[in-house]
Parts: structure tokens; C-alpha cells; sequence
């Protein structure tokens, strides 16, 4: 569909999940000239290296972010100010700097001051992952038919937004644009609560000490083991996440924690009608969500419904 | 494996997700010279006649029960004693009656007191399922590798529990034997528990106004989805699993809240720490299910990793 290369040269600033996942999405579709690529650790650099992630991979942030057209910073939330401050100086007139962070209020804050007047600044997120994480975890279609939410302030050239819209396109996504708090909120509901929740229940689990860790993995065909992989995520990627996105997240779980003791409550007063009205209410969010092309309608997951 | 069938006739007494797959594992496996069902509502006894559910169907439990050497009561938890005081009278001599409630405390309160001396009863769980429920939701390989836990009272002949385990591990799964309060705690924690918070999370993202309901279905994609998926389960059921299993659900729901206002706490002391270590930890528990063989490696729940 596209007629060349959207960007010339594309720099991938932190090489996890989806940093990874966008080269080989782009390499597939023929998105970028050439992708340099950085790493923090030497150990990852040297993974990249033997895998083939990435045209070229340096050694610093400054010569990845030489010469490049789009700069995507894909490191945990809390790094991208200094990633940002590093990198400036190095940035080429009339770039495009974006991110993938899950909280955007934050990175604009951070990230902002830091940019040089000639540079355009596009914060995104796409709304993609799995439980893995590092270089070896991406794969070219995580971000097929998935959202990838752009935060551009007020003002930012059309032209720039246009064009990482088409990259993001390029690579299976559907874009939508959004305001920076109105997201955070948005993200609060659909993903940070639901992840801080199913660390907790994981916690629990390994907590309680009359039912051993044993019983608890080997019978786990239930609900928790959908619990476990949101649980598995990236620890300092999802640490980010809450110092970042506190006050949303802090007022979702306000709103969790009142719920839950209006159900805690039927429960113990044995309120039947409240508790099937309530879980009656729930099924047709799903049916929503299905609807929505968002998720199939396969049972549990992937367990494909076989011959009878 | 089996030398002709485990049971010359069996009788599925409600006919939703697990007894339609039972009917069809079974069938597959040649466990039952004849299958009888029987559903309290019409129109699923005519679906089940239309898709070739059961060798008879019957429109009453007693006559599904007639000369059946195992009966399965697939109902949900808090109808199971009606429907024991109903086919009483109707057990054949030697027949073993069983379960597959998700709590065995309550079914054995309910349903033991009005069996006959001279049947055996075997109460069981299979820890299967999928968010659909039904008729129609049935597969046959349901049971695979999932477990199925028997709770036979002390002095409970070995010969009809053996029968029984034969009978389930036919169907693909792998059987074990539990004290039916212990059981109950074991469900509370990596069951009943999660299916509670699922449901209250989905709950809250209804509630929320500032976040329209398209845009929660729209940005599903990341964790959220999960819990959509499992606060799909069936109203009724799920109702009963907590009426029923009240004081062990009520335990473990204090323990969560407890830890979910400590890691609260946390992200609003900007904690980092903490909130990193206990991410830390939860990770290793999905490492141990991967491991058990509960689930597959596979990101995402069944989207495959693909090519490059």
C-alpha cells in the first residue's frame, strides 16, 4: 500500500517487547530505510547484535538518534526524561520524536522541556504487549488491529502526525488521537487497575500459607491463571506505571474497593438477586468487546472449540 | 485404554458447558454404553434432541435416572438438593451419584442427607471450563489435562471411586482426591476469588462516566480483556459459588484488600521499591504454572507467535 519508506531512518531508543516488535512489524512492511537501534545494558545490545535486531545497533543513544528521521523512545516511563535529556543535543532539525509509554502526562512533562524547538513531539501508546519482555519477545504482528493512541499537543505540525499515523498503520494498527489526561484516565480503567489487581490476587495466593504453592499452580485451571500472565509483566515497566499514573489509578481503585464491598457485602448477607443483576451486567460488556473485534469469541483464550 | 465401556448407562442431570462435554468426551472415548440427560427447561431439552446431545433426553430427572449406574448432577451448586430429594426414589441399587459443583461443602450438606443407603456417593469437581455456557458450548476435549478432583467421604467404597477416576481420566483428565473443606479453601484462592474481582473490575469500568463505555470496549486490548472474559461466566452458576462458599471466599477477600491497600499505599508514597519486589515475586508463581503444564508459554493467550 505504501510507496517507499514513510521515515528514511527510524532510531528504536530501548530494544524490549516493543521496540522489537515495531522493528520487525516495519522491516515486514518496508517502513524505514534503515532502523538504528539502543540499548541500555551490553547484554541486550549483544542479543540484538546476534539476532539481526535492528539495520544497526550503537553503542550510545546519541549516535542512534543520529541522522534519524522518526526517534522512538521505548524505554519503562520513568527513564524517558533522561533518555530525552541525552539525546537533544543529538536530535536532527525537523524530526519526529514519539514514545510507546503507557502513561502520557507524565512523559510529556518529562520529555517536553527537554526537546529542542525544531524537533516535532508526538507522544503515542500503542495499546499492544504480552507477559514477555526484552529483545528476543517481539514478533512483526502484536500490533495488528490493535490501537495505537497518539497525544499530540495542541499545535504540533499536522504533517508530523500524519505521518507517524502511517507508520503506526503501516505496522496493522488503527490510530486514534487523544488528550494526554483524558488517556491516562482511560488506561487507569482498562489496564493499570486491572494489572495492580491481578499482581494483588497473585500475592495473595502465594501468601496463604495453608494452601501450598503447590496446590495453588497445579489447580489453577480457573480464573487465576489469567491473573498469573497479567502478573507476569515487566516489574519496572509496570512499577513505572503507578508512580507515573497515580492519581488515576489511585481513584479507579477508590472506586474498585467501594464495589467490592457492595458485592463482599451481598455475599455475606446472602444477597443473590444483587450478586446475578451484577454479574448479568458484566456479560455484556464481553459481548461488547467481541463485538468491538477486540477479542474473539473463542472459548478461554485459545483453547479452540474442537469436533465434537 | 478401556476394555468396552466404565458405565453400561449414565445419566447428565442438567445439560449446560460441563455435562454437554462430558456427553462428548465420553462418546468419544466409548466410557458409556448409554447416556441419558435430562434439563429442567424446555428449550434446552429440545436444543439438546436438535444437536444429538445424549442418546435419550428425558423429560423428567426420574426417568433420566432409571436404571443408570452413574448419575452426574451438573446444576448449579444451590439446586443440587432439590434435584437429589427428586431422583431419590429412583436410584437404581449399586449406582454411584456424583457432582461437579465448585463447592463441595454445601453439595455434600445438600445432597447426601436424601441418597439412599444403597447408592455410593462421590462427590467431584472438574477445575474445566470456558466463559460460555449451555447446551451447545460443549467439547470434547473440555477435560483435557485439566484436573478433576474427587472428595469421597471416609468409608466410601473404593471400587465406585475407582470407577469414577477411570471414568474421568477416559474423558483426558487427571484426578485427585481432596477433603472437601480443604477443597473449598484451594477453589476460594485460585478461583472464586479472581471470578469476584473480575467482575467488580468490569463493574467499575461501567460505572465510570468520563470513560464512555465505547471507549473501555475500544481499548480493551491490554489487561482488561482478560477480566471481561471471565466476568462472562454464568450468572447463576457463579451466584451459587459464592452463596455457597461464602466463608472461605470472605477469608480470602480480606486477605486481598488487605494487600491491595498496602501496594495503594505504595503508589501513593511513591514506593517504588515495594512495588517492584512484590512485581517480582508474582512473576515467579506464573513460572511455576507454565511449568505444572496449566498453560502454554504462548504470549498472549493464543496469539501465536508468528514468523519475522
Amino acid at each position: 500500500m505504501s510507496d517507499g519508506p514513510v521515515y528514511d531512518k527510524v532510531a528504536l531508543i530501548g530494544l524490549g517487547l516493543i521496540a522489537s516488535s515495531m522493528f520487525w512489524a516495519g522491516r515486514r512492511a518496508g517502513l524505514a530505510g534503515h532502523v538504528s537501534g539502543y540499548a541500555r545494558t551490553q547484554a541486550t545490545r549483544d542479543t540484538a547484535r546476534e539476532i539481526g535486531l535492528c539495520d544497526s545497533v550503537c553503542d550510545s543513544a546519541a549516535a542512534a538518534v543520529a541522522d534519524a528521521d522518526l526517534v522512538v523512545l521505548a524505554v519503562p516511563v520513568g527513564a524517558m526524561g533522561a533518555v530525552a535529556a541525552e539525546i537533544a543535543p543529538h536530535l536532527k532539525p525537523g524530526a519526529t520524536v514519539t514514545d510507546v509509554g503507557s502513561v502520557k502526562r507524565r512523559v510529556i512533562e518529562d520529555v517536553g522541556p527537554h526537546l529542542p524547538d525544531h524537533v516535532h513531539f508526538v507522544p503515542g501508546h500503542p495499546l499492544a504487549g504480552t507477559e514477555h519482555s526484552g529483545p528476543e519477545s517481539g514478533f512483526a504482528t502484536l500490533f495488528r488491529n490493535r490501537w495505537c493512541l497518539l497525544v499530540p499537543a495542541p499545535g504540533t505540525s499536522p504533517d508530523a502526525v500524519l505521518r507517524l499515523r502511517r507508520y503506526w498503520e503501516g505496522m496493522g494498527a488503527q490510530v486514534d488521537e487523544m488528550e494526554a489526561d483524558h488517556h491516562d484516565l482511560v488506561l487507569a480503567v482498562t489496564s493499570h487497575t486491572p494489572h495492580l489487581i491481578a499482581y494483588t490476587m497473585v500475592g495473595v495466593a502465594d501468601d496463604m500459607r495453608r494452601v501450598t504453592d503447590s496446590e495453588v499452580i497445579k489447580y489453577s485451571a480457573a480464573g487465576f491463571r489469567d491473573f498469573t500472565r497479567i502478573a507476569a509483566s515487566d516489574p519496572t515497566m509496570w512499577r513505572d506505571v503507578f508512580l507515573t499514573n497515580k492519581d488515576a489509578t489511585l481513584e479507579v481503585l477508590g472506586r474498585f474497593t467501594e464495589e467490592l464491598f457492595a458485592l463482599q457485602r451481598a455475599i455475606r448477607t446472602g444477597d443473590g438477586a444483587l450478586l446475578h443483576d451484577y454479574f448479568t451486567r458484566t456479560r455484556a460488556i464481553r459481548r461488547g468487546i467481541i463485538e468491538a473485534g477486540q477479542d474473539t469469541d473463542a472459548p478461554d483464550f485459545g483453547r479452540a472449540k474442537v469436533e465434537r
